[in-house]
């Protein structure tokens, strides 16, 4: 899918995203995914998680931005460790090894530049 | 404030963000704002709204990708206005005008790319 297929998708019809009309897709075992709207430059996409549920260790070289919405979750980054609750959040510079494992069911709002085309 | 010091700082400490560990600052009448990260490429703010509080209508170049934490907001983007609430989320290409209600109180979470040098 090129460049000028995202942006017309999003010009045409993906401006605004209503939860209850999008399907959840799986992103891993106890994981579901929802892209709420993207371009070339950004993308923008809801992780939920259930208790317990591993986000394993990766990198990539897109920068990454979370935010926990709900639930708990314990976050590396590189060398350190932490817990994070509704409101807290965490960043990833390119290429930093990250991983989330959750300890209390709940949604990480994750955003990316540029676009993760893995994810279309 | 040049690219290295943003980098720099992103790098040396602002890798994990704890919202009781931060303050709120002003952002326009009844509402406040918290940067939980950045680099030159990716910003990402939390921004929390009273009931009645009125983000008017704007543009930039940067894209932006919301979502709707909690509460309610009518959002407008060019001529397309839509009630949305948690959960919900909308995208804002470059240079596209939009701007935010708030019906219920509550928090949009916002991102950029790139960064809103603005907001520093």
């Amino acid at each position: 899918m090129g460049t000028k297929t995202y942006l017309s998708k999003m010009i045409n019809g993906n401006i605004f995203f209503k939860e209850a009309e999008a399907e959840w897709e799986p992103a891993g075992e106890g994981i579901l995914r929802q892209i709420t709207g993207y371009n070339t430059q950004l993308m923008m996409v809801k992780v939920k998680f259930e208790k317990g549920a591993v986000g394993y260790v990766h990198d990539h070289f897109h920068s990454q931005g979370s935010i926990v919405a709900s639930g708990k979750f314990k976050i590396t980054i590189d060398e350190t460790t932490e817990v994070l609750e509704a409101g807290d959040g965490f960043f990833v510079p390119p290429n930093a090894r990250h991983g989330a494992e959750c300890l209390e069911a709940g949604v990480l709002i994750d955003v990316f530049s540029p676009v993760r085309e893995d994810f279309l």
